[in-house]
């Protein structure tokens, strides 16, 4: 049977079609994310779904799979977090079916509690977790950056443990809303992390010599006490690498997995250069692909 | 002659009305910060000064000092900023008359610059350093906290070095703006912080433990998988814990003055004492009736 998988996420979607023997068949994505809100108003989330692949399922039978905050309380129909530690390749047997129609399964979530390590979830990032493993077999760290970047320690395809990082948030946050949008551009979209990368490392310079938030304030005074005028663009492109610095920092780690985009991708491995921390950058797309992969044939369970 | 000081900051102003011997005659405070916005619109800073001390100056002649944002550029008339290392008692020396009433002088902002160390800025606080120097003529650090915290290094009434954090700024952001909203009570107001202090005391023990920021996300995670319910105020005080520990933690020292309102004070004592951090409290109204005695009888300026 084929299978669809769909990432619904907070702010976008992407939808993956594989065949019976897990080629790609097409792809496509949109910005109609949980948070996102319709035209109406009101949501209709089997409209939606159906918007979106109506078509592949028209053509053939699929299994669908659907990963993201549309399985969280404020989505669809909430499917609970699998604990930590936990196999990836448990994901699938531990899918919630759609109540509205059992051929369309939610994947769970993961959630960390205490003695295992500081309380934490994860949702949607889980997917890619085990296409990473798929794709890069290797026992240590993956991390994947964004909004609230997560951290997962995976041995043998289990998750041992996770941590979650609002940097993405936090660069938002405060260029838009804070002391510092006056000097950082805070009308223009977060995202891109502005291309100056003197300044970017500048930030990340900052991070290196302590002080953790502290180090905030800074940004500004700067602005205010250097003559020559500071582009908006630097000065977030210097908040970014003072951020993305202090996360990298707080984790003491010498080679980890990257999923992320290019462009994301990018600033973290040069980040992480600076740090002594080897990145190797996999491809999210490729990740949800091979995710689907393994949900189509499951691999035993380990112990 | 009697001197008037008026301490005109962002949000608030506080003035103090003193006689020739440097005893406190008066003193009131308004809302009529720099940042409020008055009744038309439109700004009338020698209007609005009129209004609040325009009965003491009427009585008798006075000197009067303004300190804070309304010397800054959105303010009433830029007073330009005293490099560090500076002696505090230089402060009404390099005060700027208004142009408008030579009588009125703006005490200037101090600001650091590289080599000395980061760019930083402050502006109001400086006289309040003045006089807890007097107070209290400790060599050492002082904490002033708040929106921006401001901490001093004065030796021999000389300002060293100083650093800002932004944990006060932080707080009000995360709990109004941030995915921390719903679980922290976004819509109440973000001081006075909420008086939970066994979950103050938990933030505390959360930035002990390190990794700095991304302590931040455990709030959301601990609220979202916890079964009792966890009230916004107790999260809220779980957050200032954590932010008011990571500030603290980020100056490695023993003992230092603090400036700060009772409020405030009773929270940072708290973090302080469990970091093995001695704070002196001092009162700011008291600080800031001190500066003024010194201002009125400048003291010899050491080099």
């Amino acid at each position: 049977m084929n299978t669809i998988g769909v990432d619904w996420g907070s702010s976008n979607r992407r939808a993956y079609w594989l065949d019976a023997q897990g080629c790609l068949l097409a792809q496509r994505q949109d910005a109609a994310g949980v948070l996102a809100t319709p035209p109406g108003g009101q949501r209709d989330f089997a409209a939606e779904l159906q918007s979106l692949i109506g078509d592949w399922r028209a053509q053939a039978p699929a299994q669908v799979w659907l990963s993201g905050m549309v399985g969280s309380r404020s989505g669809w129909q909430e499917a609970p977090y699998l604990p930590l530690p936990c196999h990836l390749h448990g994901l699938g047997e531990a899918a919630t079916p759609l109540a509205a129609d059992p051929q369309i399964r939610l994947l769970p979530g993961l959630c960390q509690r205490p003695p295992l390590g500081p309380h934490d979830v994860m949702r949607g990032e889980e997917t890619q977790l085990l296409g990473a493993w798929r794709l890069r077999p290797q026992n240590g760290w993956v991390l994947l950056p964004g909004t609230h970047s997560k951290w997962a320690q995976v041995e043998n395809g289990r998750v041992l443990t996770m941590h979650s990082a609002m940097t993405g948030e936090l660069f938002a946050l405060l260029r838009r809303h804070s002391c510092l949008s006056a000097v950082a551009g805070g009308d223009e979209p977060p995202a891109p992390i502005p291309a100056h990368e003197s300044a970017f490392d500048e930030g990340l310079q900052w991070a290196r010599e302590g002080g953790g938030l502290a180090q905030l304030f800074r940004l500004r005074a700067q602005a205010l006490l250097t003559d020559e005028p500071q582009p908006p663009a630097e000065v977030a492109a210097r908040l970014s690498g003072l951020l993305i610095g202090l996360e990298l920092q707080a984790r003491q780690i010498h080679s980890a997995s990257l999923v992320a985009a290019p462009g994301l991708a990018h600033w973290y491995t040069r980040a992480a250069a600076r740090q002594g921390l080897t990145l190797h950058a996999l491809d999210p797309d490729q990740c949800l692909v091979a995710a689907l992969q393994a949900l189509q044939t499951p691999t035993e369970t380990s112990p």
